[in-house]
């Protein structure tokens, strides 16, 4: 360490980047390592302007081609049709749940404003009961009464004619269930699906033709939370209720290219970073590659296993998060406590399911899924 | 630059440092160079964890603690009594604006929902036509006709007896006027007065017999945009909207401690920082003794030329906001250019006042107010 001004910083930097753990999350959830050390090396000073993007006016001719370059990023990976527009808005997907309705619910009918759902784990549960006090709900469709098991197959979904919207959760991140593809239900006929996509977007391409509302918050494969990414066909964006705010009103925000207020410019600077790293690891085909492998991997050792087990039917299983449970329960704290002591954090499962849980999101390399495997195999070994 | 394993990064952190400049937006706007340095140290690895906290689960007993200290500071530094409550949510003051009416203007009647405005600039009008969404405006004061150079006298308030709150915008960002104390207008008695502080909060102490809401977004004198600041009188928090967002609801919210949804985890870590610097900086006193210094360096510079004038009545300038117009407007361009060349940026005024504008914020050091004041008397000087 030589730095003459300031040697302790490059000693912190260095002995950080050599602190990384393989972090399970399932949100705000692992970014690329080399995004934080961009991130890093840039905060002082963004390009030699002497002004990190933190600080830099989301008026200035900076921001704005930061903006910008995030935006046709995201628009070239996820292959966005021209008809979409792509907003960038505050808050996070439990405040979408509000701001979806509240934008869309009466299209349909503003005197009968209804949506219908179909019900696949706790988020839709979530969104469908925030949903109801903007409308009526019709539930199409529940995989409840299975424990969210399986995804209900769609030959058996009850639609309604005259819904504003059809809703899914098409990654369920505390079940661990995923649509493998969105159903064709009569969307080229008018059908809208809205699709909330959070904890896997930007995993494996989106069939445009199929969905007409993506949105996700930011804080599993994007960035840092605090902004959400909504996509939404052209002709979708002017039903707002009167009393949705202006700022989350998506017309407003998409008349003033999300900047009908201060954006949360650095997360939307983060969120370019990883936009641009996606880029380097061949965009969504390629990561969506090492996603199957990843997923595969995890799923494969728990099936050929007596002492773990995932109780997703194969068909749903979530490449994002892989929800599983030791055959004895009682050493759950002693799997995690080992866990934590191997530098494979946050696995404990959600509170509402129990056992374990590993979110690996696109930023979690295969080494860190190996070494969770390495590390369940050796400790169902030491329990035997 | 001998560090053996990155070579770059030291060397690219130690350049971004000695490129720093003084920047003068108005938000997002300048922070702390230590603060950024700690947010660069800690980038990939927060106190040894591994994990960034960027990449924390919010409900990880690290980022507890992290959200904790801030709520602790925050509440110490602005001498927060009790009964209010201090929440962090997600946007910013132009969504505020939809989500206080939402939250608050049906307090006395339901019915009649009712708000009172004093109009002293820009933002209380932005905020009064979007409120008008939620309920009646009563407009009980204006200084629309002065051009808003001076805040109405309270003696000349008409203020009416059956509004759930008095609006005011304590601090104008764009015409630069700023309420050097909140005036007693019965708030002992039951009147309830909520402030927009966005634009000087921690600047000033807050007299808490007289606001019993205040609200500001980060982007001046806390941190990233992205955050939103209200602190809110207990009693205040169960009169909203049947239709508010679930997320946007302060009660909701207070009951979850901020924490009903994923609140802006970086953001909240950035503001942390912030206050903790301004604790050594001597806390909200100390820091207003150096915006006092710096506004009345300003101010006293302006007053003496004939090259340079500030509009604004003495008895309401702004400290932190001080727009100022050359004699020879013609001479703007040259102006702007030149002070970019000597480090001193975003002096550019808001389209609709036009001229310059020099936010002079918390962060902004007096060496910078001293720098401008240097580059003004040469500019003038030169030009003469």
């Amino acid at each position: 360490m030589n730095d003459p001004q300031n040697p302790s910083l490059a000693a912190i930097v260095q002995r950080a980047s050599a602190e990384r753990v393989f972090n399970f999350s399932p949100g705000p959830a692992t970014l690329p390592t080399e995004v934080l050390q961009q991130a890093a090396e840039e905060m002082l000073s963004w390009r030699g302007t002497g002004v990190s993007v933190m600080e830099m006016s989301h008026r200035s001719k900076e921001f704005e081609s930061i903006h910008q370059q995030a935006l046709d990023d995201l628009r070239e990976l996820l292959q966005v049709p021209k008809s979409f527009r792509i907003l960038f808005l505050q808050g996070g997907a439990i405040g979408e749940n509000a701001i979806v309705p509240l934008n869309l619910i009466r299209r349909a009918s503003a005197e009968k404003p209804k949506a219908d759902f179909v019900i696949t784990g706790t988020w839709s549960v979530k969104t469908e009961q925030e949903t109801r006090r903007y409308g009526d709900v019709h539930i199409a469709a529940s995989s409840k009464e299975q424990r969210y098991v399986r995804i209900p197959d769609v030959s058996a979904w009850n639609l309604s004619g005259d819904a504003s919207y059809v809703h899914l959760c098409t990654n369920e991140t505390i079940v661990g269930v995923e649509f493998q593809q969105v159903p064709d239900i009569g969307q080229a006929h008018g059908r809208v699906v809205v699709a909330d996509a959070s904890s896997h977007i930007l995993s494996r391409p989106i069939d445009w033709d199929r969905v007409q509302v993506v949105y996700a918050g930011a804080q599993k494969n994007i960035g840092p939370a605090g902004v959400t990414i909504v996509i939404v066909r052209e002709d979708l964006l002017g039903f707002a209720h009167p009393l949705c705010p202006s700022a989350f009103n998506w017309r407003i925000v998409n008349e003033h290219n999300s900047m009908y207020n201060t954006p949360p410019t650095y997360a939307i600077y983060i969120a370019g970073l990883v936009f641009q790293w996606l880029k380097r690891q061949g965009g969504v085909q390629g990561i969506e590659q090492r996603n199957i492998a990843k997923a595969k991997a995890l799923y494969d050792f728990l099936d050929q296993s007596a002492f773990y087990r995932n109780e997703i039917d194969p068909s749903c299983r979530s490449r994002m998060n892989v929800p599983f449970f030791l055959a004895d329960e009682s050493r759950n704290d002693a799997f995690l406590a080992g866990a934590r002591a191997n530098g494979l954090l946050q696995l404990k499962g959600h509170k509402s399911v129990g056992g374990m849980r590993a979110s690996i999101y696109n930023a979690m390399p295969f080494e860190g899924v190996a070494a969770l495997i390495d590390y369940m195999r050796e400790f169902e070994r030491s329990a035997a």
